[in-house]
Protein backbone atom coordinates (compact mmCIF):
# COMPACT_ATOMS: atom_id res chain seq x y z
CA UNK A 1 0.00 0.00 0.00
CA UNK A 2 1.30 3.23 -0.38
CA UNK A 3 1.92 5.98 2.13
CA UNK A 4 -0.86 6.28 4.91
CA UNK A 5 -2.12 9.47 5.82
CA UNK A 6 -4.14 9.62 9.47
CA UNK A 7 -5.45 13.39 10.05
CA UNK A 8 -7.15 14.21 13.24
CA UNK A 9 -10.01 16.97 13.85
CA UNK A 10 -9.95 18.25 17.27
CA UNK A 11 -13.78 17.86 18.90
CA UNK A 12 -13.84 21.45 19.08
CA UNK A 13 -13.43 21.74 15.74
CA UNK A 14 -16.13 19.54 15.00
CA UNK A 15 -18.39 20.27 17.37
CA UNK A 16 -19.77 23.79 19.47
CA UNK A 17 -18.25 23.37 22.57
CA UNK A 18 -19.98 25.32 24.75
CA UNK A 19 -23.11 24.11 23.48
CA UNK A 20 -23.77 20.10 24.39
CA UNK A 21 -24.90 17.87 21.72
CA UNK A 22 -24.18 20.80 19.31
CA UNK A 23 -22.49 19.17 15.96
CA UNK A 24 -20.55 21.93 13.57
CA UNK A 25 -22.33 20.71 10.43
CA UNK A 26 -21.04 23.69 8.16
CA UNK A 27 -17.08 22.76 9.49
CA UNK A 28 -17.82 19.18 8.39
CA UNK A 29 -19.96 19.84 5.33
CA UNK A 30 -16.87 22.33 4.53
CA UNK A 31 -13.79 19.95 5.50
CA UNK A 32 -15.48 16.91 3.92
CA UNK A 33 -15.87 18.70 0.24
CA UNK A 34 -12.34 20.52 0.69
CA UNK A 35 -10.59 17.04 0.93
CA UNK A 36 -12.59 14.75 -0.84
CA UNK A 37 -10.50 14.65 -3.73
CA UNK A 38 -7.35 13.62 -1.84
CA UNK A 39 -9.77 10.96 0.10
CA UNK A 40 -10.51 9.57 -3.07
CA UNK A 41 -6.84 9.16 -4.36
CA UNK A 42 -4.52 8.35 -1.56
CA UNK A 43 -4.91 5.80 1.97
CA UNK A 44 -6.65 8.14 4.61
CA UNK A 45 -7.35 8.01 8.28
CA UNK A 46 -9.52 10.46 9.52
CA UNK A 47 -10.03 10.50 13.34
CA UNK A 48 -12.07 12.92 15.13
CA UNK A 49 -12.49 14.10 18.79
CA UNK A 50 -15.79 14.31 20.50
CA UNK A 51 -16.01 18.08 21.90
CA UNK A 52 -19.21 18.59 23.23
CA UNK A 53 -21.10 15.33 21.76
CA UNK A 54 -19.49 12.93 24.39
CA UNK A 55 -17.11 14.86 27.12
CA UNK A 56 -20.10 16.53 28.60
CA UNK A 57 -21.39 12.67 29.27
CA UNK A 58 -17.92 11.33 29.94
CA UNK A 59 -17.97 13.99 33.08
CA UNK A 60 -20.76 13.51 34.51
CA UNK A 61 -20.90 9.70 34.90
CA UNK A 62 -17.26 9.64 35.67
CA UNK A 63 -15.98 7.33 33.41
CA UNK A 64 -12.41 8.11 33.74
CA UNK A 65 -12.46 7.75 37.47
CA UNK A 66 -12.81 3.70 36.41
CA UNK A 67 -16.82 1.83 35.77
CA UNK A 68 -18.38 -0.48 37.68
CA UNK A 69 -22.12 -1.26 37.50
CA UNK A 70 -22.36 2.12 39.88
CA UNK A 71 -21.86 3.83 36.34
CA UNK A 72 -22.01 1.41 34.20
CA UNK A 73 -25.03 2.97 32.00
CA UNK A 74 -22.35 5.88 31.23
CA UNK A 75 -20.82 3.82 28.62
CA UNK A 76 -23.95 3.76 26.34
CA UNK A 77 -25.02 7.24 26.70
CA UNK A 78 -21.21 8.82 26.23
CA UNK A 79 -20.64 6.25 23.51
CA UNK A 80 -24.25 7.33 21.90
CA UNK A 81 -23.56 11.11 22.27
CA UNK A 82 -20.23 10.78 19.95
CA UNK A 83 -21.47 8.00 17.27
CA UNK A 84 -24.53 10.56 15.97
CA UNK A 85 -21.62 13.17 15.52
CA UNK A 86 -19.42 10.34 13.78
CA UNK A 87 -22.66 9.51 11.36
CA UNK A 88 -22.88 13.01 10.62
CA UNK A 89 -19.27 13.31 9.76
CA UNK A 90 -19.39 10.00 7.70
CA UNK A 91 -22.43 10.86 6.08
CA UNK A 92 -21.04 14.29 5.17
CA UNK A 93 -17.73 12.21 3.46
CA UNK A 94 -19.95 9.81 1.65
CA UNK A 95 -22.37 12.58 0.08
CA UNK A 96 -19.12 14.05 -1.76
CA UNK A 97 -18.04 10.82 -3.42
CA UNK A 98 -15.58 9.84 -0.51
CA UNK A 99 -16.17 5.93 0.56
CA UNK A 100 -15.86 6.49 4.14
CA UNK A 101 -17.10 4.08 7.05
CA UNK A 102 -17.85 4.70 10.94
CA UNK A 103 -15.12 3.02 13.24
CA UNK A 104 -16.12 3.01 16.63
CA UNK A 105 -13.14 2.21 19.24
CA UNK A 106 -15.99 0.60 21.89
CA UNK A 107 -16.07 -2.21 19.30
CA UNK A 108 -12.57 -2.56 17.90
CA UNK A 109 -10.76 -1.46 20.54
CA UNK A 110 -9.46 -3.12 24.51
CA UNK A 111 -7.50 -0.54 26.76
CA UNK A 112 -5.81 -1.59 29.80
CA UNK A 113 -5.83 1.27 32.42
CA UNK A 114 -6.51 3.68 29.84
CA UNK A 115 -4.09 2.72 27.13
CA UNK A 116 -5.37 0.80 24.01
CA UNK A 117 -3.95 -2.55 23.92
CA UNK A 118 -5.64 -3.17 20.46
CA UNK A 119 -7.08 -1.21 18.20
CA UNK A 120 -8.48 -3.12 15.36
CA UNK A 121 -5.56 -1.98 13.02
CA UNK A 122 -5.99 -4.88 10.73
CA UNK A 123 -9.60 -4.13 10.07
CA UNK A 124 -8.66 -0.56 8.99
CA UNK A 125 -4.90 -1.66 6.86
CA UNK A 126 -7.64 -3.80 5.01
CA UNK A 127 -10.07 -0.84 4.67
CA UNK A 128 -7.24 1.02 3.39
CA UNK A 129 -6.26 -1.66 1.37
CA UNK A 130 -9.54 -1.34 -1.11
CA UNK A 131 -9.83 2.40 -0.73
CA UNK A 132 -12.12 2.79 1.77
CA UNK A 133 -11.83 5.91 4.42
CA UNK A 134 -12.31 4.48 7.93
CA UNK A 135 -13.59 7.79 10.70
CA UNK A 136 -12.21 7.17 13.87
CA UNK A 137 -13.15 9.15 17.01
CA UNK A 138 -12.42 9.88 20.20
CA UNK A 139 -14.92 7.00 22.28
CA UNK A 140 -15.65 4.86 25.67
CA UNK A 141 -13.57 1.88 25.43
CA UNK A 142 -13.43 -1.31 27.76
CA UNK A 143 -10.53 -1.64 30.24
CA UNK A 144 -9.24 -4.61 31.76
CA UNK A 145 -8.26 -3.22 34.90
CA UNK A 146 -10.58 -0.07 35.18
CA UNK A 147 -13.80 -1.46 33.55
CA UNK A 148 -13.99 1.53 30.59
CA UNK A 149 -12.24 4.40 30.20
CA UNK A 150 -11.92 7.16 27.59
CA UNK A 151 -9.78 6.99 24.63
CA UNK A 152 -9.56 10.39 23.24
CA UNK A 153 -8.11 10.65 19.63
CA UNK A 154 -5.25 12.33 20.60
CA UNK A 155 -4.48 8.97 21.82
CA UNK A 156 -5.58 7.23 18.57
CA UNK A 157 -3.77 8.57 16.23
CA UNK A 158 -0.16 7.72 17.63
CA UNK A 159 -1.15 4.42 18.28
CA UNK A 160 -2.68 3.87 14.89
CA UNK A 161 0.40 5.90 12.85
CA UNK A 162 2.36 3.13 14.54
CA UNK A 163 0.48 0.20 14.18
CA UNK A 164 0.40 1.30 10.17
CA UNK A 165 3.60 3.02 9.91
CA UNK A 166 2.05 6.02 8.60
CA UNK A 167 4.12 8.53 7.46
CA UNK A 168 1.84 12.06 7.16
CA UNK A 169 -0.06 12.46 10.57
CA UNK A 170 -1.93 15.81 11.30
CA UNK A 171 -4.00 17.70 13.92
CA UNK A 172 -6.51 20.25 13.00
CA UNK A 173 -7.09 22.62 15.70
CA UNK A 174 -8.86 25.71 16.16
CA UNK A 175 -5.31 27.28 17.58
CA UNK A 176 -2.54 27.81 14.65
CA UNK A 177 0.18 25.18 16.54
CA UNK A 178 1.33 24.90 19.97
CA UNK A 179 1.32 28.30 21.38
CA UNK A 180 4.23 29.58 23.66
CA UNK A 181 3.70 33.08 24.63
CA UNK A 182 1.27 34.24 22.62
CA UNK A 183 3.68 32.57 19.45
CA UNK A 184 3.29 29.23 17.57
CA UNK A 185 6.21 27.14 18.53
CA UNK A 186 7.74 25.77 14.76
CA UNK A 187 9.25 22.82 16.54
CA UNK A 188 8.84 20.41 19.37
CA UNK A 189 11.00 17.47 20.55
CA UNK A 190 12.32 16.43 23.48
CA UNK A 191 15.55 18.09 23.40
CA UNK A 192 13.35 21.49 23.59
CA UNK A 193 9.66 20.19 25.61
CA UNK A 194 11.30 21.09 29.04
CA UNK A 195 11.27 24.72 28.36
CA UNK A 196 7.82 25.50 26.61
CA UNK A 197 4.46 26.31 28.84
CA UNK A 198 1.59 24.28 27.28
CA UNK A 199 -0.38 25.91 29.58
CA UNK A 200 -0.69 28.50 27.54
CA UNK A 201 -2.65 27.14 24.24
CA UNK A 202 -6.10 25.59 25.22
CA UNK A 203 -8.54 24.71 27.99
CA UNK A 204 -7.76 21.58 29.48
CA UNK A 205 -10.88 18.78 28.84
CA UNK A 206 -11.26 15.49 29.87
CA UNK A 207 -8.78 14.57 27.38
CA UNK A 208 -6.21 16.56 28.50
CA UNK A 209 -5.99 19.46 25.57
CA UNK A 210 -3.12 20.74 23.60
CA UNK A 211 -0.56 19.26 26.53
CA UNK A 212 -2.19 15.51 26.17
CA UNK A 213 -1.98 16.08 22.50
CA UNK A 214 1.75 17.32 22.69
CA UNK A 215 2.82 14.24 25.09
CA UNK A 216 0.90 11.22 22.69
CA UNK A 217 2.81 13.09 19.95
CA UNK A 218 5.87 13.14 21.43
CA UNK A 219 5.85 9.30 21.82
CA UNK A 220 5.53 9.04 18.72
CA UNK A 221 8.15 10.88 17.37
CA UNK A 222 9.86 8.64 19.95
CA UNK A 223 9.22 5.91 17.46
CA UNK A 224 10.24 7.67 14.56
CA UNK A 225 7.02 9.25 13.26
CA UNK A 226 7.15 13.00 13.12
CA UNK A 227 3.34 14.74 13.01
CA UNK A 228 2.20 18.19 13.00
CA UNK A 229 0.04 20.50 14.25
CA UNK A 230 -2.05 23.23 12.98
CA UNK A 231 -5.01 25.32 12.19
CA UNK A 232 -8.45 23.75 10.29
CA UNK A 233 -8.13 26.58 8.08
CA UNK A 234 -4.66 24.97 6.98
CA UNK A 235 -5.41 21.35 5.80
CA UNK A 236 -4.98 21.45 2.36
CA UNK A 237 -1.47 22.86 3.14
CA UNK A 238 -0.59 19.94 5.52
CA UNK A 239 -2.50 17.13 2.87
CA UNK A 240 -0.46 19.04 0.07
CA UNK A 241 2.88 19.07 2.02
CA UNK A 242 3.17 22.46 2.32
CA UNK A 243 4.45 24.81 5.09
CA UNK A 244 1.07 25.00 7.46
CA UNK A 245 2.25 27.57 10.01
CA UNK A 246 1.99 25.12 12.92
CA UNK A 247 4.30 23.03 14.95
CA UNK A 248 6.15 20.07 13.92
CA UNK A 249 6.68 17.83 16.60
CA UNK A 250 9.71 15.45 15.56
CA UNK B 1 -19.53 -13.85 35.73
CA UNK B 2 -22.56 -16.19 35.80
CA UNK B 3 -23.82 -18.25 33.05
CA UNK B 4 -23.95 -16.52 29.37
CA UNK B 5 -26.58 -16.68 27.23
CA UNK B 6 -26.63 -15.97 23.49
CA UNK B 7 -29.90 -15.52 21.99
CA UNK B 8 -29.82 -15.11 18.09
CA UNK B 9 -33.02 -13.73 15.82
CA UNK B 10 -33.44 -14.31 12.31
CA UNK B 11 -33.12 -11.77 9.53
CA UNK B 12 -36.62 -13.25 8.25
CA UNK B 13 -37.76 -12.90 12.11
CA UNK B 14 -36.62 -8.75 12.59
CA UNK B 15 -36.97 -7.91 8.47
CA UNK B 16 -39.72 -8.18 6.27
CA UNK B 17 -37.54 -10.66 3.54
CA UNK B 18 -39.84 -9.72 0.99
CA UNK B 19 -39.27 -6.01 1.14
CA UNK B 20 -35.97 -4.69 0.79
CA UNK B 21 -34.54 -2.29 3.44
CA UNK B 22 -38.16 -2.80 5.50
CA UNK B 23 -37.54 -3.57 9.26
CA UNK B 24 -40.18 -5.10 11.30
CA UNK B 25 -40.74 -2.38 13.77
CA UNK B 26 -43.55 -4.16 15.81
CA UNK B 27 -41.44 -7.55 16.20
CA UNK B 28 -38.95 -5.10 17.31
CA UNK B 29 -40.61 -4.30 20.22
CA UNK B 30 -42.77 -6.64 21.12
CA UNK B 31 -39.38 -8.29 21.56
CA UNK B 32 -37.93 -6.05 23.53
CA UNK B 33 -40.80 -5.59 25.82
CA UNK B 34 -40.76 -9.10 26.23
CA UNK B 35 -37.34 -9.79 27.46
CA UNK B 36 -36.14 -6.57 29.05
CA UNK B 37 -36.89 -8.47 32.37
CA UNK B 38 -34.43 -11.23 31.82
CA UNK B 39 -31.96 -8.87 29.84
CA UNK B 40 -31.98 -6.79 32.89
CA UNK B 41 -30.98 -9.35 35.03
CA UNK B 42 -28.47 -12.09 33.47
CA UNK B 43 -25.18 -11.36 31.23
CA UNK B 44 -26.57 -11.85 28.02
CA UNK B 45 -25.56 -11.13 23.84
CA UNK B 46 -28.45 -10.69 21.20
CA UNK B 47 -27.21 -11.51 17.87
CA UNK B 48 -29.90 -10.49 14.83
CA UNK B 49 -29.71 -11.59 11.54
CA UNK B 50 -29.98 -8.69 8.17
CA UNK B 51 -32.83 -10.10 6.62
CA UNK B 52 -33.86 -7.63 3.74
CA UNK B 53 -31.55 -5.34 5.69
CA UNK B 54 -28.32 -6.22 4.05
CA UNK B 55 -28.77 -9.42 1.95
CA UNK B 56 -30.02 -7.87 -0.81
CA UNK B 57 -26.43 -5.57 -0.87
CA UNK B 58 -24.15 -7.78 -0.37
CA UNK B 59 -25.93 -10.03 -3.61
CA UNK B 60 -25.62 -6.90 -5.45
CA UNK B 61 -22.37 -6.27 -5.01
CA UNK B 62 -21.37 -9.81 -5.17
CA UNK B 63 -19.46 -9.81 -1.87
CA UNK B 64 -19.61 -13.55 -1.08
CA UNK B 65 -17.27 -13.87 -4.35
CA UNK B 66 -14.47 -11.88 -2.73
CA UNK B 67 -13.96 -8.11 -2.96
CA UNK B 68 -11.52 -5.59 -4.50
CA UNK B 69 -11.43 -2.21 -5.80
CA UNK B 70 -13.96 -3.12 -8.25
CA UNK B 71 -16.97 -3.90 -5.67
CA UNK B 72 -15.70 -2.37 -2.45
CA UNK B 73 -18.40 0.43 -2.37
CA UNK B 74 -20.00 -2.84 -1.79
CA UNK B 75 -18.67 -2.65 1.72
CA UNK B 76 -20.15 0.36 3.37
CA UNK B 77 -23.23 -0.05 1.70
CA UNK B 78 -24.25 -3.31 2.84
CA UNK B 79 -22.98 -2.47 6.12
CA UNK B 80 -24.83 0.65 6.30
CA UNK B 81 -28.09 -1.40 5.43
CA UNK B 82 -27.94 -3.77 8.52
CA UNK B 83 -26.32 -0.84 10.51
CA UNK B 84 -30.04 0.99 10.57
CA UNK B 85 -31.59 -2.16 11.68
CA UNK B 86 -28.95 -2.29 14.62
CA UNK B 87 -29.65 0.99 15.64
CA UNK B 88 -33.07 0.49 15.39
CA UNK B 89 -33.12 -2.87 17.35
CA UNK B 90 -30.87 -1.66 20.35
CA UNK B 91 -33.20 1.75 20.52
CA UNK B 92 -36.34 -0.51 21.37
CA UNK B 93 -34.29 -2.49 24.03
CA UNK B 94 -32.76 1.17 25.88
CA UNK B 95 -36.48 2.39 25.56
CA UNK B 96 -37.57 -0.93 27.61
CA UNK B 97 -34.89 0.18 30.11
CA UNK B 98 -32.09 -2.27 28.97
CA UNK B 99 -28.52 -1.42 28.47
CA UNK B 100 -28.08 -2.33 25.01
CA UNK B 101 -25.14 -1.51 23.08
CA UNK B 102 -24.54 -1.14 18.94
CA UNK B 103 -21.59 -3.86 18.38
CA UNK B 104 -20.89 -3.98 14.69
CA UNK B 105 -18.67 -7.12 13.70
CA UNK B 106 -16.77 -4.42 10.67
CA UNK B 107 -15.54 -3.01 13.54
CA UNK B 108 -14.99 -5.46 16.31
CA UNK B 109 -13.87 -9.04 13.79
CA UNK B 110 -11.30 -10.12 11.16
CA UNK B 111 -12.08 -13.21 8.49
CA UNK B 112 -9.68 -15.29 7.15
CA UNK B 113 -11.25 -16.69 4.14
CA UNK B 114 -14.68 -16.68 5.40
CA UNK B 115 -14.17 -17.76 8.81
CA UNK B 116 -13.91 -15.00 11.86
CA UNK B 117 -10.43 -15.22 13.33
CA UNK B 118 -11.09 -12.38 15.57
CA UNK B 119 -14.78 -11.51 16.81
CA UNK B 120 -13.95 -8.68 19.83
CA UNK B 121 -14.83 -11.23 22.69
CA UNK B 122 -12.45 -8.91 25.26
CA UNK B 123 -14.89 -6.32 24.39
CA UNK B 124 -17.81 -8.00 24.74
CA UNK B 125 -16.96 -9.77 28.10
CA UNK B 126 -16.08 -6.46 29.60
CA UNK B 127 -19.74 -5.16 28.62
CA UNK B 128 -21.56 -8.16 30.08
CA UNK B 129 -19.32 -7.85 33.17
CA UNK B 130 -20.99 -4.30 33.91
CA UNK B 131 -24.47 -5.45 33.02
CA UNK B 132 -24.24 -4.09 29.40
CA UNK B 133 -26.37 -6.40 26.59
CA UNK B 134 -24.29 -6.05 23.04
CA UNK B 135 -26.32 -6.23 20.35
CA UNK B 136 -24.20 -8.15 17.25
CA UNK B 137 -25.17 -8.56 14.00
CA UNK B 138 -24.75 -10.30 10.72
CA UNK B 139 -22.47 -7.78 9.03
CA UNK B 140 -19.46 -7.47 6.58
CA UNK B 141 -16.23 -8.16 7.90
CA UNK B 142 -12.56 -7.47 6.14
CA UNK B 143 -11.12 -10.32 5.26
CA UNK B 144 -7.19 -11.02 4.96
CA UNK B 145 -8.03 -13.62 2.08
CA UNK B 146 -10.94 -12.45 0.33
CA UNK B 147 -10.53 -8.73 1.06
CA UNK B 148 -14.56 -8.91 3.10
CA UNK B 149 -17.12 -11.40 3.38
CA UNK B 150 -20.28 -11.67 5.08
CA UNK B 151 -20.35 -13.28 8.16
CA UNK B 152 -23.39 -14.36 9.39
CA UNK B 153 -25.51 -14.16 12.89
CA UNK B 154 -25.68 -17.95 12.34
CA UNK B 155 -21.58 -18.01 12.81
CA UNK B 156 -21.09 -15.29 15.01
CA UNK B 157 -23.18 -17.32 17.29
CA UNK B 158 -21.20 -20.55 17.90
CA UNK B 159 -17.94 -18.48 18.01
CA UNK B 160 -18.91 -16.07 20.49
CA UNK B 161 -20.18 -19.40 22.00
CA UNK B 162 -17.04 -21.08 22.25
CA UNK B 163 -15.06 -17.86 22.81
CA UNK B 164 -17.30 -16.93 26.02
CA UNK B 165 -18.04 -20.02 27.06
CA UNK B 166 -21.80 -19.36 26.98
CA UNK B 167 -23.64 -22.22 28.83
CA UNK B 168 -27.59 -21.30 27.32
CA UNK B 169 -27.74 -20.67 23.42
CA UNK B 170 -30.66 -20.32 21.40
CA UNK B 171 -31.63 -19.12 17.56
CA UNK B 172 -35.11 -17.86 17.42
CA UNK B 173 -36.90 -18.29 13.76
CA UNK B 174 -39.91 -18.26 12.00
CA UNK B 175 -40.37 -21.65 11.90
CA UNK B 176 -40.75 -24.01 14.70
CA UNK B 177 -37.62 -25.64 14.85
CA UNK B 178 -35.58 -27.85 12.06
CA UNK B 179 -38.24 -29.62 9.84
CA UNK B 180 -38.22 -32.84 7.86
CA UNK B 181 -41.06 -33.87 6.20
CA UNK B 182 -42.80 -31.31 7.89
CA UNK B 183 -42.28 -31.76 11.77
CA UNK B 184 -39.90 -30.80 14.36
CA UNK B 185 -36.92 -32.80 14.63
CA UNK B 186 -36.61 -32.74 18.07
CA UNK B 187 -32.56 -33.59 18.41
CA UNK B 188 -30.08 -33.08 15.79
CA UNK B 189 -26.44 -34.74 16.21
CA UNK B 190 -23.56 -35.50 14.42
CA UNK B 191 -25.00 -39.32 15.17
CA UNK B 192 -28.24 -38.58 13.02
CA UNK B 193 -27.54 -35.78 10.79
CA UNK B 194 -26.78 -38.08 7.62
CA UNK B 195 -30.53 -39.53 7.74
CA UNK B 196 -32.57 -35.77 8.06
CA UNK B 197 -32.86 -33.81 4.78
CA UNK B 198 -32.08 -30.21 5.61
CA UNK B 199 -33.55 -28.61 2.15
CA UNK B 200 -37.10 -28.89 3.67
CA UNK B 201 -36.76 -26.38 5.92
CA UNK B 202 -36.63 -22.72 4.67
CA UNK B 203 -35.23 -21.16 1.50
CA UNK B 204 -31.23 -20.60 1.15
CA UNK B 205 -30.21 -16.90 1.12
CA UNK B 206 -27.01 -15.58 1.34
CA UNK B 207 -26.18 -16.76 4.50
CA UNK B 208 -26.93 -20.12 3.82
CA UNK B 209 -30.65 -20.83 5.41
CA UNK B 210 -31.16 -23.56 8.30
CA UNK B 211 -28.52 -25.90 6.52
CA UNK B 212 -26.33 -23.36 7.33
CA UNK B 213 -27.30 -22.81 11.37
CA UNK B 214 -27.31 -26.59 11.63
CA UNK B 215 -24.26 -26.79 10.29
CA UNK B 216 -22.79 -24.08 12.55
CA UNK B 217 -24.31 -25.49 15.51
CA UNK B 218 -23.24 -28.98 14.76
CA UNK B 219 -19.33 -27.39 14.88
CA UNK B 220 -20.88 -25.54 19.01
CA UNK B 221 -21.76 -28.99 19.72
CA UNK B 222 -18.69 -30.40 18.65
CA UNK B 223 -16.93 -28.09 21.17
CA UNK B 224 -19.39 -29.43 23.85
CA UNK B 225 -21.83 -26.67 24.09
CA UNK B 226 -25.46 -27.30 22.88
CA UNK B 227 -27.82 -24.98 21.20
CA UNK B 228 -31.41 -24.68 20.43
CA UNK B 229 -33.60 -23.83 17.42
CA UNK B 230 -37.03 -22.59 18.10
CA UNK B 231 -40.08 -20.40 17.03
CA UNK B 232 -39.80 -16.61 17.89
CA UNK B 233 -42.99 -17.19 20.16
CA UNK B 234 -41.10 -19.64 22.17
CA UNK B 235 -38.31 -17.14 23.13
CA UNK B 236 -39.36 -17.12 26.70
CA UNK B 237 -39.49 -20.91 27.06
CA UNK B 238 -35.96 -20.76 25.91
CA UNK B 239 -35.18 -17.85 28.53
CA UNK B 240 -36.64 -20.15 31.14
CA UNK B 241 -35.64 -22.91 30.90
CA UNK B 242 -38.97 -24.72 29.91
CA UNK B 243 -39.92 -26.73 26.69
CA UNK B 244 -39.60 -24.89 23.64
CA UNK B 245 -40.96 -27.66 21.33
CA UNK B 246 -37.92 -26.80 18.63
CA UNK B 247 -34.92 -28.84 18.26
CA UNK B 248 -31.37 -29.21 20.38
CA UNK B 249 -28.20 -29.46 18.59
CA UNK B 250 -26.28 -31.66 20.81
Amino acid sequence: MSKITILKLGGSVVTRKSETGTINTIRIQEFAAQIAPIAKSVPLIIVHGAGSCGHPEAKHYHIQEGVTKSNAKGIAITHFAVRKLNEEFVLHLRAEGVDAICMHLICTSIAKNGRLVYSGEEQIKALLALGIVPVLHGDVVMDTVRGACIISGDQIVPAMAKALSATRVGVATDVPGVLAKGRVVPVISRGNIGTINLGDSVNTDVTGGMRGKVEELLLLADAGIPSHIFHISRIMDFLQDRDHGGTIIQ
